[in-house]
């Protein structure tokens, strides 16, 4: 979380177009599935979060200007159904699809911030159960505005003066408890027929909503043993939607911390650690577990905290970092710097045949279908993994050395 | 609006990014200061419109995806404040802005079609005044968070670990009839401070908005001499908000169907007129004036319509069609061919050297500071001018020969 401090970092330009174009194609290069783009709705004000990058543009935008400079890469990221229309969300993601040729992707959040609800009319955030049976009607409309279309609805015959054969286009005439919304759609469908749909959450009602309606579900994994269980859970929870294993690409996020030998990387993950201000590591925590731990030495065990059922936040991380901490008897500013390194995901430090070993076992014992790789800093430590772990993983022929499809539905299926 | 039937349009790619690419690629080589796509937020489905374009890409996704591939022209687009959260839309043109060093334009307008209300949870649209104080409300919140940042405060030291001055971001704490917004935004300033906003209004109350608010206005022009007063009046009225006449530039649409010859010009023109179905181009006229005209003699005149202060729609443009079809004495069928080309706005018809005159003389009598020129067909059309009447503007010394600046502040000035 500090990363940006790094040596290495290219700190200035992560606002100008040539940073993410750069990336991007690096991405490409490395063959990847899809570069993800996260995002949040506020930025903090508070003295101490002047060590924080607060700067964060629209992903979706990012996304569009990338498509000009690639051709293969699927182009993911989060938009809340919380604090948009789903026309809107349904018009931008479906003109990201055409625009690419069939590679856009949305990870579908509920966001959870009371900061963020502030910046749109409200004081206070929906409550969970109330934020997901929106997205749930949210993700419903956009998927039948998709869908509003049949495939061959263009004619565009000049002769007959037929540009669209309005029969084969709906409307979706909706009628619910969060949106009114006629349709169809003024899109056609796409080359892949409509963006790929993710989830992130980890709570069990987001686990839910995965399992019947996403394509790819990013984790947080603890172990790879508490993957492997849930990896098989979730699997077979998809044939009571109709859905085979396959329909769900079970991804957990994976800092790669790379290094020529095991101690470089080991030596870079502790400079980047120290370059994380405690206190501001410490109020990071307090946010994310809702509770002011300011006040309890850093060098000691966290507090006794509330059930799960009563946090009304991200779920899913508040039970993985109390589970961290008491199965690995953290002190506080062990727990907070697990957060700020890689906001507490798995995290493989090593040379790259030590991680590429790693990866693959993860992927052979089932505890997962691909990563969600982050990097510590950028675009150096993308770039060392594209030329060093992936030639690897592709030498042991569990990862593509040439797109065979140009749509990311394809890729992800290849 | 049947030109997607002409022999020379590229019909078929218009949802494809390499049509817009080699679009804007085109004005780029033209020097024009902007590119400019409209919007809107539904789709008809009735049998009739079959002859219609009914697809529309999202506008800001499009820009977006262009940024990538020019250096100077300015992206401009329509977004409603009626349908969107002005969160939303202050970081998407940011984004844009951003991304693009300076180059982002916002339309702003207030939808008028009840058929984009039932897209967002109403069946009618709001009132005429209710949308204006609406829009107002919103663009205010927009620019205070484009504000929110000041200029410094993006400080990015490696060393003390300090990314950004804290004491420089300003929440904007706005409780409004519409919004509550507390801010600030989480994109800094842009390289233009904020993107350009414009108006394409044409009521009273439109007017008056664009007087305060706006830097550039898109009219509608009957004529040179009413463009003329038009102009004096606006320009005048911008005192009384502390503005200079330079500080709203007044551009109004032009379509310029160029011919090698006068004969090839005025051929063109009634080729694409005969492309036009005539039962849809009444319909297209009834809806634009809210009354069915169906049942009234195609030759024959308008029947008595109500008075504009009844009309909840586009007014000014009710006002135009129903002046020009007085003025000139239009038949039904020559009403609606009026509104087929070019959506009513003013016609050049002639050589490249009779169009430049024209231009040079709307130009040099007050009645324009430079026209929003539109395009029978893409992308020949387009490269017609660029290549025919561009050079002969720029021979008089009234029009760029290369940009002086980067952003698109900085063309409008130029």
């Amino acid at each position: 979380m500090a990363a940006w401090r790094y040596p290495q970092a290219d700190t200035t330009s992560s606002l100008k177009f040539d940073f993410y174009k750069r990336i991007a194609q690096s991405a490409e290069r490395g063959k990847f599935d899809m570069l993800f783009l996260g995002d949040s709705l506020y930025t903090e004000t508070e003295n101490l979060y002047k060590h924080h990058t607060t700067a964060r543009l629209e992903p979706l935008t990012i996304l569009a200007s990338l498509l000009a400079v690639t051709d293969y890469i699927g182009l993911g990221a989060t938009v809340s159904t919380s604090f948009n229309e789903p026309y809107n969300v349904a018009r931008k993601l479906a003109t990201l699809d055409h625009l690419s040729n069939g590679r856009a992707a949305w990870n579908v959040v509920t966001s959870s911030n009371d900061k963020e609800a502030q910046n749109y009319n409200r004081q206070k955030h929906y409550q969970h159960d109330f934020r997901y049976e929106r997205a749930a009607e949210f993700l419903d409309v956009v998927k039948r505005l998709w869908n509003s279309w049949e495939e061959d609805a263009l004619i565009m015959d000049k002769e007959s003066g037929v540009y669209a054969d309005l029969d084969k286009l709906h409307p979706i005439n909706h009628t619910g408890v969060h949106f009114t919304v006629k349709g169809p759609l003024n899109i056609p469908r796409s080359m892949q027929g409509h963006p790929v749909v993710m989830q992130a959450g980890l709570s069990h009602r987001a686990r839910q909503f995965a399992v019947r309606e996403a394509e790819v579900l990013f984790t947080i994994a603890s172990s790879i043993e508490k993957s492997k269980q849930d990896y098989a859970e979730i699997k077979g929870q998809l044939s009571l939607f109709g859905r085979a294993p396959k329909d769900l690409k079970i991804m957990p996020g994976l800092l790669a911390i790379v290094g020529k030998t095991q101690k470089e990387a080991e030596d870079k993950e502790r400079e980047l650690q120290q370059l994380v201000i405690p206190e501001f590591a410490v109020r990071l925590l307090s946010n994310q577990l809702n509770v002011d731990l300011s006040g309890y030495p850093l060098d000691g065990p966290l507090p006794a905290l509330s059930d799960v059922a009563h946090f009304n936040g991200e779920k899913g991380r508040y039970e993985h970092f109390l589970a961290l901490a008491q199965k690995e008897n953290l002190t506080i500013r062990q727990l907070s710097l697990r957060l700020t390194r890689g906001h507490g995901h798995l995290t493989m430090t090593g040379t790259p045949s030590v991680i590429a070993e790693q990866m693959a076992e993860w992927f052979a014992s089932e505890a997962c279908d691909g990563f969600n790789v982050m990097f510590p800093y950028l675009p150096g430590a993308l770039d060392d993994f594209v030329h060093e772990v992936i030639p690897i993983l592709q030498e042991r022929g569990i990862y593509r050395t040439e797109y065979t499809g140009t749509t990311l539905r394809s890729h992800l299926n290849d």
